[in-house]
C-alpha cells in the first residue's frame, strides 16, 4: 500500500500523464493507470471526469494527470515528478539538484505546451481545421525559432555537466531526463523533418534520447501495450503540413 | 549576504518576475532588482542578457527571471517559489502543504501563459499587429471559456479551504495567494469587462485580491517606485479590441 501509487490521466493518449508514466515505468513502481482500467475498477473517462470534480476533495486538480499515493492527491504534472522524484530514485539528494531537475522539468514543461499550441494555438475547444491557418504559421515559428533555441539550450546544459554519464543532472537517471526523452520522441513524431534537422548538431540531447530508449525497463515499456502510440488527439500530432518548409 | 537575494528580470515590465518580486516586498526580505539598477552595478537588460549566457554558469536558465543567491541560481518563477517559500515564511512546514502550493502556482502559471498568448497566439518574434486576428480569436474564446473556468477553480479551492481567513492554503499567507492577487491584477487590467463579469459571483477570489492588496508591505510597495505599471510589451496588455463583445 505504502508504494502503490494510483495515476488518473485521460485514457486515448499519451498526454502529460506519459512523464509520469515514465517515472514510475523506469523505477519499476507498482502503480495502477486508474481510467484505463475496467469500469468496475474506476475506468474510463467518465470516472476520470467524475472523481476530477469530486466535491470533498480538499486538493482539487484543475485538470488530469493527477496522483493518488496514500492520502495525498497531486496534480500538476512537474508537482507530481517533485513528489515521485526522491520516492523513486528519480532525483539527486541535494537541494541544488532537487531544484535544478526541477528548473529543467519546468522548462520541458514550457516546450510541451509550445509543441501543443502548435496545432491548437487560438482554442482547445475549436478542431485543428478551424485554427489552421493560424496553425501553419505558429508551426514555422516553432520549426525555425523554437524547436532550435531549445534544443541547443538543452545540448548547453548536457555539455555543461561534466559529471560521467550523459545525464542532465550529475551523473544518475533523474525524471528530467526521462522527460527530455520523452520530448524528443514527440517532437520526432510530429516534427520529423524539423527535429531531424535539429538533432544533427545536438550529439548530447540524442545520445540522451537513445541511452534512455535502450534502458531495459523502458524498452519493455515501450514494447508493451502500456505504451499508447502517438496519435492525432494528443500533445504531439502529425500533421505534415506542420512540417513542411 | 545569507539573506540577501539578487532578483534577475528585464527592467521595463512587471512580467513573470513580479510573481517573485511580490514574495521578496511580502516578506520584507532584502533583495536587489538587479537589471533595474546602475549599469555599473550591472543594472540593464544588456547585462541581464551577457548574465544569462554566461558559460560558467552550471545552472543557466532558459529565460529571466533567475535568482541568484549565494551559490545558488534558479531560473523558473515557480521553482524560484518554491526554493523561496520556506525561506519567507511564505508556504506551510507540511509536505502536504508545500506540494499544494506548489501545484496551485503551477495553476497560476498555465493561466499566465494563456492571458499572454491571447495577444501572440502566433509567434513572440512577430508584433501583435501581425497576429490580430488569431489574437482576437484567441480573446474571445478566453473570455469565454478559460477565464470562468479558472476562476471558477480557483473559488472552488478557496471555498473548500475550511481554516480561518481567506488564502488558497491553511489560515496563512502563502506565495500562491500572491500570485493569484498579481494574476487578478493583470486580469483586471487587460481584461477589465471579462474580469469583473467572471468575478461578479467569485466573492473569494475578489475577496483574496483585496486582502493581499491591503496588506501593509504590498500597500506600500505598489505605491512604491519598485512597482512598474503594466504597459504594453508585458504580459497583460490592454488592448480594447480583446476585451470587446
Amino acid at each position: 500500500m505504502a508504494d502503490h501509487y494510483e495515476l488518473h490521466y485521460w485514457t486515448g493518449i499519451q498526454g502529460r500523464g506519459e512523464f509520469v508514466r515514465l517515472a514510475l515505468e523506469a523505477a519499476g513502481a507498482d502503480y495502477v493507470d486508474v481510467a484505463r482500467g475496467p469500469e468496475a475498477q474506476g475506468g474510463g473517462d467518465g470516472a476520470l471526469m467524475r472523481r476530477l470534480r469530486q466535491a470533498a476533495n480538499p486538493t482539487p486538480s484543475f485538470a488530469p494527470p493527477f496522483l493518488v499515493h496514500g492520502d495525498f492527491v497531486i496534480g500538476q504534472t512537474a508537482a507530481i515528478l517533485i513528489y515521485l522524484g526522491p520516492r523513486l530514485g528519480l532525483v539527486g539528494k541535494t537541494e541544488r539538484e532537487v531544484l535544478w531537475t526541477h528548473q529543467l522539468q519546468l522548462t520541458i514543461a514550457d516546450m510541451v505546451g509550445e509543441a501543443h499550441d502548435t496545432h491548437h494555438p487560438v482554442s482547445v475547444s475549436l478542431y485543428y481545421e478551424d485554427q489552421k491557418e493560424a496553425a501553419l504559421q505558429k508551426s514555422r515559428d516553432f520549426r525555425t525559432h523554437r524547436i532550435p533555441k531549445f534544443l541547443t539550450w538543452f545540448e548547453q546544459v548536457l555539455e555543461r555537466n561534466t559529471a560521467p554519464g550523459t545525464h542532465l543532472v550529475g551523473s544518475r537517471l533523474s525524471y528530467a531526463d526521462l522527460s527530455l526523452f520523452q520530448l524528443v520522441e514527440g517532437l520526432r513524431y510530429a516534427f520529423p523533418a524539423a527535429t531531424t534537422r535539429a538533432l544533427a548538431d545536438k550529439p548530447l540531447v540524442a545520445r540522451l534520447h537513445d541511452n534512455v530508449r535502450a534502458l531495459p525497463r523502458i524498452r519493455d515499456y515501450l514494447q508493451s501495450s502500456r505504451r499508447l502510440d502517438f496519435n492525432e488527439q494528443g500533445i504531439f500530432r502529425r500533421y505534415p503540413e506542420l512540417d513542411a518548409d
